[in-house]
């Protein structure tokens, strides 16, 4: 059964599913930045996944891409399967500006998290939610 | 007409070219390190590619991630479009071991690059190219 890790449960807020990936929202103000986590038992590579869940993957990873990068308006979209140190499959999918905290390095191990407020976090979620679930996948 | 950014060109040594993407080994011999180049002129980001050409990368780049972890026996791959720097969408594939030089820090910016000695690349690459255009993608 899927359960997500709790390292990753713990630094995002629950977007909601589609129908392989579970959504996240890193709870880091400084970038809208996106998680999907296929909600398979014990799946660490991409290359782990059937043949038809890795296309189901791309699908939904192009689909949250485009849709993160038309609202936020954004410069570049980040787009990593790392895994270095959660071992449960999660794919980045980062909004990135040319003035924001890291550009144009890496978000990764470069600044501490800045957690949304309960109000913007309700607002980004709501706003994630209209958008990523809009049409069936 | 596609041409390979000078960057990249400079950084790199040339594998061969799959159906979309040029094969590209980072001239850095701290890590196994691919990097896919679609073909396209004028593409930026993954979601650029149209529904075809992102369907052939993502059978492309799971091709190279299942050969790169089987000739070096990876402990993880790495599977990264960032794009920061040089714009010219490239996808990364790095094999990473947990003594790796940047372990479990992303490769990025981590290290200067060490070259590969002339026999040494030479060696690389016969094996990739031997392992990676074996089989019609």
């Amino acid at each position: 059964m899927f359960e997500l890790d709790p390292v990753l449960a713990a630094d995002t807020l629950h977007v909601g599913d589609l129908p392989l990936c579970r959504v996240l929202l890193m709870n880091d103000s400084q970038y809208p930045w996106l998680i999907l986590v296929p909600r398979r038992p014990g799946v660490v590579e991409l290359t782990d996944l059937s043949d038809a869940d890795y296309q189901q993957f791309c699908n939904e990873s192009r689909h949250v891409a485009i849709e993160l990068m038309a609202i936020y308006n954004g410069q570049k979209m980040n787009i990593a399967a790392l895994g270095n140190v959660v071992s449960q499959l999660h794919i980045h999918h980062v909004v990135r500006f040319h003035d924001d905290a890291a550009w144009p390095a890496p978000v990764w191990g470069k600044l501490p998290a800045i957690p949304y407020s309960k109000e913007k976090s309700q607002h980004q979620l709501a706003q994630l939610q209209r958008v990523i679930f809009k049409e069936k996948l």
